[in-house]
């Protein structure tokens, strides 16, 4: 059976929303073990007796680790953490994969410093799926887990990417680009230009380099990206798609009736947009590279995003990734 | 009389319109002449005599800079082209800025190699002006004039914006951040760290570090960056919001007769975020830190935004930003 330690304290709508999604998922997941990490009381109020079955086990913790608390100090003070206690489930085989809405960095320490990093990998990377224009949704990584990169953590990051998109997305032979300022092959730092060689005599299928204004079309099923600007890129689209969304809906409220009578006529357009640009479907952001899935899904996230989470960690152990990157890199 | 140097042959619509938004705004400006650099016949053609006075002079090129044309050896195989000629009218002080809506690379390699950079500055950066949610815009400084930055560029570059938002912008105070991958003043790498130091130090309106999902709402009026990260922020911010919004109208014009009705009722409301989000009325993008103001605007650009460019232009001219930065940096 497979098990999923899951931090059921972390994030804004925590524990409710975490066993919300767990209550629906685990019937389509009758192969998997849900272990929930948290305070004793809050979950049992939350998990009547006629609720709890041989998928799902509590684990009993005292502390959790806030959004405020410095994260490599956070997962050495707070041993009893819900985060930290998962953490060590999956150190010791216990449990196979690790989910929370915590803290980032915390949760990125715990991966790096408790489960710890797969032989060969020099670096693990964030990796989030995002929506496209065309449907089909891209992995970019680095977002962030790295501050400073190297072109042999980005060729990596790409490697563990594709190798992603292929078998938890079924994108058939991913083609691979390079976040850059510019399409030519020399553009950029020394940093991508020589990411850029390294890619290019890889085995992946590299389409070369990509722009900030082309990621959300569709043209790359995998963005590999240096740690810093992969966070500025996601952000960035994430700002300007909050802030068109938001302005949109206060101009449709605020044009007088014949607007308003408007806006009720193009709800299904606008719930179209939505599907397109839902990214809760994709799952959370994987730290790639650690001795189990690490996922995280956002701090403000109700049930829907953590139900689709389970699925995608579930479907993560289902095609053993971590098995493969362990054989591939250790070469 | 001012005076602004015009290639008039770079860009998807010129000459025609770099014409007709010279013709519109010269009698906005009494006080400029427009140096028109270009084929002589195209624009003898466009250009009736009639139409021409003191406040407009042609000076005939035989050549011109494409966009595949590999900047720096464009800039020096191409001497008659007109934005070199046009350069060098700057360099020789026949004219005070220079305007181009050409090969972006030659007209950056135009400012630094033949205008020449302003004693004191280390290197220039690109600088365009960006809508904000809360209507004021914000500055970001260098979107790629530079691979490569150090924390001493991005201060000068930051000092220069914050001038350029009082002076041409009317921002009393400018509120200055640093474009990073957090908010903590630890964030990011080493030339962020420092960058953030130098910045605090500074007597500029230092507001800390800005996340990419913030510029977008008009928390900092300046937004300084490095230059490759600054690029990856600006084509992702223009790459999401030309994506949303052509989703938004295809979804609009494919939803049956009822969504058509509904897409005709909300025109205003789609008015109001158009202007919102126009980035026209803000001009072009600003080479800081050269001898002169050199300023260009997107390749595909209409007369619109032309004419606004040439206002900012002149109000550049107005507010003598150049003879302050030369004073300012020979320090």
């Amino acid at each position: 059976m497979k098990k999923i330690a899951i931090d059921a304290m972390g994030g804004e709508n925590a524990p409710k929303a975490v066993i919300d999604a767990v209550l629906k998922v685990r019937d389509e997941l009758p192969d998997t073990k849900f272990i929930l990490f948290g305070d004793k009381e809050e979950l049992r109020k939350l998990l009547p007796v006629d609720k709890i079955n041989s998928q799902l086990e509590v684990v009993p913790t005292t502390e959790i680790i806030d959004d405020e608390d410095e994260p490599v100090r956070a997962i050495r003070s707070k041993k009893n953490s819900s985060m930290v206690v998962a953490a060590n489930y999956v150190k010791e085989g216990k449990a196979d994969a690790l989910f929370s809405m915590g803290n980032t960095g915390a949760l990125l320490a715990c991966g790096i410093f408790i489960i710890g990093r797969i032989k060969g990998i020099k670096r693990p990377g964030l990796m989030p799926t995002l929506p496209t224009e065309n449907n089909h949704g891209f992995n970019i990584i680095d977002v962030g887990a790295n501050a400073k990169s190297k072109p042999e953590y980005i060729l990596q990051w790409a490697q563990m990417a594709s190798y992603y998109a292929e078998k938890v997305r079924g994108v058939e032979n991913p083609k691979v680009a390079l976040l850059n300022n510019g399409s030519e092959s020399d553009k950029g730092d020394e940093l991508h230009q020589e990411a850029y060689k390294m890619l290019k005599e890889s085995n992946l299928n590299f389409i070369g380099n990509i722009e900030g204004n082309e990621i959300m079309t569709g043209k790359a099923d995998v963005v590999a990206s240096d740690g810093f600007s992969g966070n500025i890129a996601l952000k960035s689209v994430e700002g300007m798609s909050s802030v068109l969304l938001h302005s949109l809906k206060d101009s449709l409220l605020n044009n007088g009736m014949m607007t308003k009578l408007g806006a009720l006529l193009i709800k299904k357009a606008i719930g179209d947009i939505r599907t397109k640009y839902d990214t809760a479907v994709h799952g959370g952001a994987v730290l790639m590279g650690i001795n189990a899935p690490v996922v995280k899904t956002h701090g403000r996230s109700n049930e829907r995003p953590i139900y689709y989470t389970l699925k995608q960690i579930d479907k993560i152990l289902d095609e053993k990734l971590i098995d493969n990157f362990r054989e591939e890199f250790s070469k």
